[in-house]
């Protein structure tokens, strides 16, 4: 590791501001950033820790890439097109160089693929984990953002891709859960690592869907997220929830699938009338769109499978003050 | 501690977003704000960990105050407004409500002062020490954010307040210094303990200055930061760089106070001819301003006593990795 922070931060980082003049090439005690008229600013901040929000044994590259990915993904669940970012990286002492190295260069990759720039941040050595935290700034057409109030009775409700990938990736990980082919096998782990910010399917369904959040704590708690602020319940149907043929064929994997968390999928309501649209939306976004229930009067969510009620929960998922 | 986050956000941090609405109460995944035509952000970012900088032992009080303070320092030495912010608490499991309530008082407090607000941020547990950062936003109108750059020979080199109050106060509570005096020795731990960010001083000196920037890593360290990005030297004299009378009697605390760090005190050049202005802009600011050296050709900082060569350094100062 470089002897002193300002080499550190001239080393591997100042790099990857270049794209921003604004930046000052994080030679500055902060940016200064111009923004576009007519334009809002969308500001979200996650932090992960190490053991926490990520295995320790995972490599730098999938470390870089999930706290980009869960701090994207909250810009895509608002509408917004992502801008820039500051970063704090908190490391233990005896990080090396090469980590360091493999971390940035997975930056510099995912700026590149959603057009987006580190501007700032703060380096310090910590006595404990690994703890990385980025505060990501979009920008949104003035009033056209999403937001997880607005659901309405009736609404369809739809998710993105696939549920419960990413909670099978970290069973898998753990050693808790054997899943023979191969292929699949690496996807529910690389959803674990590395997960997909919907950008562009959160930019189409702005003017489209009456709320939006993305399923970080589980596809229950994160419905029921939805249905509080909103003030709504909703019905959803277990077979209509799409999931991978693992958690088919095991009954028991359903209920992990959809507490589990770490999707980074969109959950998303749309008005009847507009519910056809998504289809094509989702072809445009290069992600499936599926219908997984309809918002209802009243606070609950009810499950129900192939029509028979299975469950009525008021609330539900993963809480991170309880593990 | 509430049993959960999402209880624990409600209780003690969406009553701090109040103010502003696109806050959302914190109930969405990002805050959506407007930025006033004519008018850049401002953006930066400042962690602090238990134990790095700060004491283990101190109260929450001094905890928000120094988090806060930090990252407000930052936006006064680029001359911004501050505006709103996000913060991450990583909590050990143990924390009691309690402990919350005092520290988001605080954040209450100093927010009313500054006209700042949250509106947004997260909230995890850690198996590690207590950290929190916060990425502060600000606003400036458009070209007249303040820098490290500019700064140009001949330029007259003045601080704000006393320098090295904030390291005394450090060396106070870590029992390596008595002070007799109680008000003094209360003044410099409250420096360490609860900074105060020059805000209206850094807003008075757009257009100017010529170079700003905040002491934390101590005068010299920051000097050298203006000196190396706008490719100069520095002449500064010993006997004008204002301290305190426990300073002032022991020779060798004066090292400790211009490489200590904690000062939070601004730093800046202003032509000569300009120069004039500062003692008013200082009474404007309830801050003394006082000049300390003069801007140079070269690399080399020159300091002086009363007149005579003391040291000629390249770089100096306080660093983060080497400790």
């Amino acid at each position: 590791m470089p002897s002193n922070e300002f080499d550190l931060i001239a080393q591997y980082f100042a790099p990857l501001s270049a794209q921003e003049p604004g930046a000052r090439n994080l030679k500055d005690d902060a940016a200064v950033l111009d923004i576009k008229p007519g334009h809002q600013i969308v500001t979200t901040m996650d932090t992960v820790i190490s053991g926490v929000h990520f295995l320790p044994s995972d490599p730098p590259e999938s470390i870089a890439a999930k706290v980009m990915g869960v701090n994207l993904s909250d810009l895509a669940s608002m509408g917004a097109d992502p801008y820039v970012y500051t970063l704090s990286a908190a490391l233990p002492a005896g990080i090396e160089a090469a980590w360091l190295k493999r971390f940035a260069e997975t930056l510099s990759k995912i700026q590149k693929k959603y057009n987006f720039t580190l501007v700032g941040g703060d380096t310090v050595v910590t006595p404990g984990p690994l703890a990385l935290t980025i505060n990501a700034l979009g920008t949104v057409p003035t009033e056209q953002s999403l937001s997880r109030i607005g659901a309405e009775v009736g609404d369809v409700i739809f998710v993105s891709g696939r549920i419960g990938d990413g909670a099978l990736g970290l069973q898998v990980l753990q050693n808790n859960l054997t899943v023979s082919d191969k292929n699949e096998r690496q996807r529910f782990i690389d959803k674990y690592q590395s997960p997909i910010p919907r950008l562009r399917l959160g930019k189409e369904l702005r003017g489209i869907a009456t709320s939006a959040i993305d399923i970080s704590d589980g596809l229950l708690q994160d419905l029921s997220h939805i249905c509080k602020v909103s003030n709504v319940g909703a019905t959803i149907e277990l077979s209509d929830i799409p999931v991978s043929s693992v958690v088919r064929e095991k009954k028991d994997l359903i209920e992990l699938a959809i507490s589990g968390g770490d999707d980074y999928e969109l959950l998303f309501t749309v008005s009847a009338e507009l519910a056809n649209n998504i289809s094509e939306i989702g072809l445009k976004s290069n992600v499936n769109c599926s219908i997984i229930g309809q918002v209802t009067k009243g606070n609950d969510i009810i499950i129900v499978k192939d029509g028979i009620v299975q469950e009525t929960i008021a609330k539900r998922g993963y809480n991170h003050f309880n593990t």
